[in-house]
């Protein structure tokens, strides 16, 4: 039953994954996240969901359709000093198109550099202010000579769509976990090339699975594409939304960080913390909810109020390789993104597997020894799994789950979910009824 | 409606009036209170009242008011040893009438002095076990020599009243909020000439003000004061009170100390523990309640169990000035007075207006650049004021109070508060009727 | 009422019982429990109850009863090597009969060392698996030659009985406090001729007193002896049982070590922990509940969950001379034990004595002076005393028991049950009737 034991998927495939995502110049809307969408679906069965311009989604409407297909600034000698070929970083994400000759004075006001890190170039955005503007490495904009310099930034933004793709797994139960990653950034390894591989191959693991809970991955453009998906699923898919995870920036060797749901104690909460305690990964970050972030913020809105955490490895905001140029493919090791993987499995793992259990014999210790259970010479079983199976059997009243039970005896959840496979197949539990 | 921001009452006015009172022979009756509450009254209209000496309040009787006309010791040369003229701590506050000659030796069991300060002059008091004294310098006592000493203690202890003052502002509702200062002190600066200024120029500056409480500031003698105003109130006034503040030892550059009151989580509790985290004042201290300290004592016996707190700069019995003739006019300062007296309001502020609202667009964040409420180019609004808007938003389900809302974001409550105004001017916002 | 200010039960007289006990050879059946039991009913006294062997107890049967002659290891010169007339931790306890020749090598395997401790014989046991052995330090197990060494243990393992004894005394009501100590242990002075001693001489000190619970002392044999005694008493003593305490290694001077019972959160928790933090040990502990442990693992089950903790002083493996040789009367010392027992006596007077009161002055403090309750005059009385007094006028509104008060007030138990007292002869308290 347990996923994260004999997880198949190797680092090297995720890793290969992220690493043909990151080219695509992507945006909250436009061709590449069709192109994205179209990657992930070699490993996942995806539902393409093409949402048109202008449809109002709660508060916001859908904007204009963005595509770029070239930009650049090309000196009054035709050098190329600028070029979005070389990085889709250096256009300001939703800039509108340019085509004109100016002065650098003039040209000034639209390039933004970092002079804290002036070899990196900058992310930068304007989806909902009409404006255009480059970016690039403050080193380089310290250097441009006076000149009249040719603008030019082809891009299109007209009405179309806003693209997101949904992967839905069914389980025994209608009860669903969401997994949500944002594809709306352009060449950023780690966030979020890195979370989308990951959860596409999660998906493509899990398809091949028996599960209690039904699983819906959500690849769409952060804000306005979770706010779509809420806004067409209000009544029905979100009703059913019993625990969920937003993934992103998994790819680093930070962390772990697991950011709460609005709730604070929500299962996932409890589960996420309980394998980050155990994870052995000393940086280990549990964070209570704030309203900002990633699309936590649309799920926790509350309206809503849905059991939806954050889980990253290094924090968003916190690492110097956020939101520039050196948030690339080197930034990113497979060995991280497996363990990523890893770990939303094995929260998973504590999400499918919570159950309660009723002990059969709950008037003194049953003995263990004549079953079999307990090794009464010393050395042949370790002291964790008998103080699990007597953990299991001293709180499994009906009213504990095993996750209480991992919390309350310090021990993993896999250690205590396998003493009480055990201990129900000698015949000690039985199942309580959720009801 | 917050008080706070535009308070205009300076530190040198406060100081002033303390400096006024700081030189009256007070006590638990007599004519310094009266005089006192003279002083008191040209900021604010008070209304005095007399309760006979004899009443029964509760368990305790009203004593014989006392009067001090002239206090000395005068050596057989015709020295003039100690003068209460010289410092009204020199006598023991409530001793009975002597005149007689004596020895040092008959004088010496009624002679206090502080070894461990040996230059300062204690306070002590005899208000309930007839008896009289002298109080002085240990190095002036151990310098007394052999001699047949003059002792007179000119002073009345008979029928009369006890004496308080009370300054009652209405508000748009009938529920109160109490703020008492202890008035029985005679020459302590910060002990209570402190509290009683602070207290009477913020009456006077809320009397300039609407307000939704109710306020009643209470300036009465310790213990036997405040349980005369309970006893007389016990079936009104006691019973509006929903808030209430203790104020002393408010003019000396300590703390700030907030003691609770015996509910330990009331709304003031919050309140001033929320004010004191934001106030930058690295010395500041939240007590747990205590039977013990000021007149929070008889506010917080059972019976009554009422929301009083109290508020103070450095904590009771635990600066080495405290009860001596070091609380003198050089331990307090202006600018001391003046952040008191801003603490307070702040407080005050809280109680106001700790209101609930219900976000009108709960489904996601509702989109605040089309409403010009989030500034999507950089650098022009602060993290933290954006932030405020998002903390609002999210936490206005009907069930949070703004200042539930101030405590789990960590923000201050002023910029919760005026987030919560902009976003209602907004209209995405109302306000939840506390019914 | 208060039992720990005068017992009299000095140390050398817990130190000679235990003392009395170490030599005899125990086991979970067998004469050398009855013969503990003789000599434990000299002070206090004793039903002796036989479970046949046999016997379904819940999930467990009695075994058949395990009674030693003599056991011992002789070299082919004539040589003693082993003898259990030395120790009688040299043989493994419960071992079945042999009487063999054999070489070094098929010794071998039934020969039990402590490497790490080479001068010490381990204790070790063979209840539920029929198997024989011999205990012996590890530096005599590698100096024994090559030989062929003559192996006798005379043992009898046959149908008999399990042996345990109780003491009962009655009380106010029928509400009873288990005390039980572990009888099955051979020579280990702490591990738990404390345990025996200082429950049996506590048991003839209660003896001669009014209690208002009714006690019962249990000594039995660890796990089976427990559980036959729940077994036998399921109905009937068991309902009743409304506190209690598993008491062993009570002779060293570590801890003291107080494990919660199961609900973490019982009277005898709180009243354990609060005498342990007033205790003055430095190196007192308290340990959540757990599963593994002395008796506390089957009154905790979760068919019972009994409000029944664990007092020890050092831990149980957590002092190297823990199952061991050193466990002996060295290791053991009179001035520990009376402690122990002074420790369970406050633990007991918690219990007896945590009432609730209503106070009858409740507006205000009543004026404690007149009644000479409160001394005027400085000096006399302790802060404290006069803190306490405060404290338990002021909360006491029916709602909170003197241990609540004296937790919260941060005074012992014994300063506020005092001050309670001396308020209700003055009048100013009424009991609470627990309905």
């Amino acid at each position: 039953m347990r996923m994260a034991p004999d997880i198949r998927v190797c680092g090297d495939e995720i890793y290969a994954l992220a690493a043909a995502l990151y080219p695509i110049c992507r945006s909250i809307t436009g061709n590449g996240v069709r192109e994205t969408l179209r990657l992930l679906g070699r490993h996942v069965d995806l539902t393409v969901v093409e949402v048109p311009s202008g449809t109002a989604v709660f508060d916001w409407t859908v904007p204009k359709e963005w595509n770029l297909r070239a930009a650049h600034i090309t000196s009054s000698r035709g050098e190329r000093v600028v070029d979005v070929a070389r990085s889709n970083l250096h256009v300001v994400n939703y800039s509108t198109p340019v085509r004109a000759k100016m002065s650098l004075g003039e040209l000034r006001p639209h390039l933004h550099a970092l002079p804290a890190q002036p070899d990196l170039i900058p992310y930068r955005t304007t989806y909902y202010e009409p404006s255009w503007g480059f970016c690039l490495a403050h080193a380089q904009l310290m250097d441009l000579p006076e000149d009249t310099y040719d603008v030019v930034i082809d891009a299109s933004l007209e009405v179309g769509s806003l693209t997101y793709g949904e992967y839905f797994k069914r389980g025994e139960t209608d009860e669903e976990i969401l997994l949500s990653s944002h594809i709306c950034h352009p060449s950023l390894a780690n966030d979020n090339c890195s979370g989308l591989a990951v959860l596409a191959l999660l998906a493509a693991e899990l398809s091949r699975r028996r599960t209690q809970y039904s699983y819906r991955f959500l690849f769409a453009p952060g804000t306005i594409g979770a706010i779509a998906w809420l806004a067409h699923n209000q009544q029905g898919a979100a009703k059913r939304i019993k625990h969920g995870l937003i993934v992103s920036n998994v790819g680093d060797g930070g962390g772990p960080t697991y950011k709460k749901s609005r709730r604070g104690n929500a299962l996932v909460d409890r589960a996420a913390a309980h394998v980050l305690a155990h994870s052995g990964l000393e940086q280990q970050r549990i964070l209570d909810y704030s309203p900002y972030g990633y699309d936590e913020r649309q799920y926790c809105s509350p309206g809503f109020d849905l059991a939806v955490g954050s889980l990253q490895r290094s924090c968003w905001g916190t690492f110097p390789q956020y939101h520039t140029s050196a948030d690339n493919l080197d930034f990113i090791r497979p060995e991280h993104l497996a363990r990523s993987l890893g770990l939303v499995s094995e929260i998973l793992d504590v999400l499918e597997g919570d159950v309660r259990y009723r002990n059969l014999s709950p008037f003194c210790e049953p003995q263990l020894g004549k079953r079999g259970l307990y090794d009464t010479t010393s050395g042949k079983q370790s002291q964790a799994y008998r103080i699990g199976l007597l953990w299991v059997l001293n709180l499994s009243d009906g009213a504990h789950s095993l996750l209480d039970i991992a919390e309350r005896s310090g021990l993993p959840f896999s250690a205590i979910s396998e003493a009480a496979e055990r201990l129900r197949v000698a015949g000690l539990l039985e199942p309580v009824s959720p009801g």
